[in-house]
């Protein structure tokens, strides 16, 4: 029911296969007469696709986007917008030898056991292809959302060993790891080429802040805006873990500590990460995800046919050695489209 | 829009206020014919109720559920499914105080931000005496599941610094921390009972196991099953984190590492957390998260009064040390609500 | 899913059966700081409460409710408002006859089919008797669209062959069939006592007529104000048809004939019943339902039991010569549900 | 909400505008493994597509389809199937009249109350093409539903005061009205010929059966077969109402008239038109729509422009003298989506 589709107020519903005819996205309840920046959805796009980023796979896709509906004259309708993006480099022969075989940490064996039936080429509708429409339909509600005073943005904090210590955001555009640490940035950069030179992959952490919003957005009791966001976030493959504020930390924390008191200037301290009670507070909303190696890696791996036999397995293709730096945008895709549909709950249209 | 709703095909809709009247839950879409165990769910409550264990509140509250709809002759009807619990242990004077001020590591501000007026007394909709109804849901959605072979488990594996080390589930019910490991539990007991001498409160961490489930649960793209129980767990206040298999561990692991393998007998291992690509993959389902300290301590907080001004709080009355511990059934509940919704999309009632 | 709920940004969840221990609804959604009228809620019950009005049966409930959350100090907070009716007049043996057959006209068979257990009880939840909770979901939502000008009066135009030809509103409370027309009340009346002695049932046209709308109502493409209409007023129990405006009668009118022409003061007539591509317009929107005869009649009818076997069944009890005139607050209380829904969806809260 | 998507179980969400780019679909919850006749598709795109019918508009548009994702080898995979139809016969200029000026009974003023701006160009989303895309879906729905014997027929039986009294099933695909009364199409055709010749346009009945159907189909309370057909049909364009069964006949109907007894081989009558209590009985479900007349006529009507003021407006182009005769597949599409959801509802995928 529904599980293509997110979100309330603001609804995204997204289709489409890595390796099918397109992908695309609908996306229905946008407020009407807000003049669209075409270019910016383009940049957004370009930030993901294969082969827009020297640390990633080496598959390029120019990923051109098309508007089929929802504008008119430059200006959002209300109507449905609908976006659609071609496939145009596939390569199913890369994947010819998975038809038969599950890929250990990938969806195909749980696509085959609940479908019965799947696309295997390049993983089908589980593939991370399938975020380029969200990111569409996010670079759509943050342009929204900017012109309400809201921005955000997501940086790389960690990848395997190498951690982010400074937060300078003028450095996250600069290098491809979007890392706000100069230093750790080249290392982040020195690790993936030895990840991709060993055919290994590795994971990391990508933190996200946004800024401007105003005290009250999120719909108790069950969705608070952090519970959406949670679901948000977490239905991105590959990510494994989220946490708000001092996230894990408060397990060690004692009350007095933890409480974020309130001055006539707002609040002191931000260990909640700008959220009380599932609504915004007015502070920065801030929150980190653990993100996965990636699944596909050059190397022996044991595992099953169809048919339950045991025999092993090469992912072989051109993969990323760490998805954390390309899922970047995405989360930032993902909170727009969340905080626009509770931004709508709350304010109307 | 809906935000006092959860689930798909099964749904739960939850009222009630701290003090108001009664809590309630409505349950819509279980199936017809199942015989219910009604004293299973009066244990349920049990588990949570103030009064009912010595290391948490010293309120008592009886915590007696009446069933006003939905079964005959002892079965479930398929028709909804209504319970209210009637508050009866209410001090509203305890709250006078914070009438005209927002409490730290609270919901008061933000509740008035958004809707300009709240139930002061106890929190009102806010507090966390809301999730009694959720217990009753989930001890009816437990018991359905258990008949299906699925089983769910909550512990405390960490409070403040003290660590469970060991994972001896038998020990869980014997202690007042649900821990599963005999010498932390007792660790954590004096933890609590110094944090109560100190007019402190302190965090933790629990982890939840779900044993039994078939591979193939999950709607992906959005509701898959781990963006789903994200969404329902976060739902709970005072949980600021949670994470799946080895959750945030991933950031340092090697896709060789952290992959999964397969074998006729199933996977051989489970970094995954017993989850591909948001589908379950027949593995037990793990995941854990984080709490915060009880925001309520009888200590002096700055903060400001409805008009911005600012003065000093103390909060006082029975507050737990620890919340932790009496979240652990509730996360059972969430988990069992949205395992049960999943089951029914894939297999029907 | 979502069966026993209705609406997106006001929605009501009820519960109840027949004769089970209460009825109920959540109401969530609803602005705040309200004050609501209590004894408005009573008053409208009264006008459905078996035993209320002499033409109807010859029960008697008390119908009186219990506010068990969401409102502080007379106002409502946001937050679910949740109403129960208890059952007290239940003489479940009137019943015990049907327990094994289908009675004709009725939900019994189709609920068997569908769900393998029914509580046969009064029908249980296919009962007209759980209008009660929708009627108190109602009276809470006219009040605020009385608020904000809107107001919303159904009436009886049509009993058996007796028609009402005037349209004087004043009438309407002043005869026990809601009739805008005296002389046609006083027939109807005669109609209905004839009836009861001949254990007979008729059937009847109610028309609604909402006043004060705004234009602007209504979400295309599906929620259309007139579509949403339709499937709240077609979930009533009885009802066999609606239409807005014209109606059936557009089947013979040329386009020159059914436009509503424009000028400076508004629309120059009305045959489109106040909606414009599922858009209200500003005129009063106008629709008719066609409610069917009373199910349950004193005669002897030809049915199966539960094995299949032909027999017969004759409903004994104190039923209601004709359900139509119990239905006019029935039709009422969901049109106010659904357009404070569309109302909060286009303006917020 | 979700105000451009319908269902739930099988939910479409549809977009586009009538000069706009493209009209599309995209299907949620379709059962995998479903092998799909192409062809059958077109076939039904045919049915509706502006030149496809000499009796219709004059203007042609081939609406070709075409599939974007959900299928893999022929077969259905159980994640979202799109389907875009692109415009390609779009004569703006007809329109240009029409940008300033509202068009009597049509969208056009309410359309411009709600959102602020609006495709002018063919009424924009409002417009009755974007009913292709409804019909795409149905396509498919259909075909499913027709593997588990459930088929879906509907035919006109009355245009302007042709009324066909015939039920031969037969002839309704030899004539251009879909009339199964060889006469009465005949004179259907005479008349809408001569309204074509008038500039004036006329409306008619619709009536629809579904054969096939099992017991049990309907998801009481508020889902009821009848109720979420009635929202799913009445969200079409010029449709003024519905009614099922005797629909409203049964105002002056008795009780022992009107209820259908049970024998062993099932109801012996079927005045409620196979439904009780909102849910299927295994009857032919039969209901009927009033179809309003075209509102576009090229004669002088009155009206107000953007600015308010009074002027005329001969609505000029190729339309159909009857959109009557041009609803008939559409109606069908809406019965088979409604019917495919409620049927997974029941029996899952």
């Amino acid at each position: 029911m529904s599980k293509n589709s997110f979100g309330t107020a603001l609804k995204i519903t997204t289709f489409g296969e890595s390796h099918g005819v397109a992908l695309g996205v609908v996306i229905d309840g946008l407020e009407s007469n807000f003049t669209l920046d075409l270019e910016a959805i383009q940049k957004e796009l370009d930030r993901r696709r294969p082969g827009g980023n020297p640390l990633g796979t080496t598959r390029n896709e120019s990923d051109t986007f098309e508007i089929l509906s929802g504008i008119f004259e430059g200006k959002t309708t209300g109507t449905p917008l609908a976006i659609i993006i071609r496939n145009t480099n596939q390569r199913s022969d890369d994947y010819n030898n998975i038809s038969e075989l599950f890929r250990p940490g990938h969806a195909d064996y749980t696509w085959h056991k609940k479908f019965g039936i799947r696309d295997w080429r390049g993983g089908g509708r589980s593939s991370g292809r399938e975020t380029a429409a969200r990111l569409a339909a996010g670079a759509i509600a943050r342009q929204i959302l900017a012109a309400k005073g809201i921005n955000i943005i997501a940086y790389t904090t960690q990848l395997g060993d190498v951690v982010a210590h400074e937060r300078d955001f003028s450095q996250v555009p600069l290098n491809n790891t979007s890392t706000p640490d100069k230093k750790a940035a080249e290392e982040m950069a020195n690790l993936i080429e030895r990840m991709r030179g060993e055919n290994e992959s590795v994971g990391g952490i990508v933190e996200c802040q946004i800024t401007g919003l105003p005290a009250g957005l999120g719909e108790p009791l069950f969705d608070k805006v952090d519970a959406l966001l949670s679901h948000a976030i977490m239905s991105i493959g590959a990510i494994k873990g989220i946490e708000f504020g001092d996230g894990f930390k408060v397990a060690t924390a004692y009350g007095s500590q933890n409480n974020d008191q309130l001055g006539k200037e707002g609040f002191l301290t931000n260990h909640a990460g700008g959220v009380n009670g599932g609504i915004t507070n007015g502070e920065p909303l801030i929150f980190r995800v653990a993100v996965k190696p990636t699944a596909s890696i050059e190397r022996e791996q044991k595992t099953i046919n169809l048919e339950g036999e045991e025999t092993t397995i090469k992912v072989v293709g051109r993969h990323d050695p760490s998805i954390c730096i390309r899922i970047v945008p995405v989360i930032e895709a993902m909170s727009a489209v969340t905080l626009l549909s509770l931004w709508y709950e709350q304010y109307g249209r």
